[in-house]
């Protein structure tokens, strides 16, 4: 289905800093991040990407993708202030990674 | 302004490897960059990220998001179909890059 830019517009993406990622007790999949978005706080963000990461403290210091306002939803009782974006298939995971120059916050246009 | 998850997954956000980039004659701003989306054929994207790049083969192999879904622009003269996604700020600017193993056309979910 074709979208207008108006309609690409509604959506939110902005660079995260990622400052920290555990994994969530008796959540085989999920992540805890908190991330920078140059905001007064980081938001918690809850992502079904644990498989993807052997160790979670490989993301700190990543900046990467995020829609930033969606609804928050709760999570195996956590709140989610956003998601990450990324892509998978058979053979390959990735997440959408900025410069690492790139000021926290930044916003897709 | 918040959004649902449905207008999210309204717009189509896709890894496309680039295959060449090459300036548009008598438009500082532009490139044209040819796009593999595991499609039958490769798209023309026209984007205005001229000035971020010197040599614009520096791009060529580069796997990056873009919007697949917007209408076809015309620039120039020349259609776009689609567009790259950036952020930029004062003193940087970033392409959304996915990890080299990624297949052109994945999706963001």
């Amino acid at each position: 289905m074709t979208i207008s830019i108006d309609d690409f517009k509604k959506i939110e993406i902005k660079i995260g800093e990622i400052l920290s990622a555990e994994k969530v007790l008796d959540a085989d999949k999920l992540l805890k991040l908190s991330v920078n978005f140059g905001e007064e706080a980081p938001r918690q963000i809850i992502s079904g990407i644990s498989m993807y990461f052997e160790n979670p403290n490989d993301l700190v210091g990543r900046k990467c993708a995020f829609a930033t306002n969606l609804e928050p939803r709760v999570i195996k009782g956590l709140e989610s202030q956003g998601m990450i974006l990324a892509v998978s298939g058979e053979d390959f995971f990735s997440l959408l990674s900025a410069e690492s120059n790139t000021a926290p916050g930044a916003s897709v246009k």
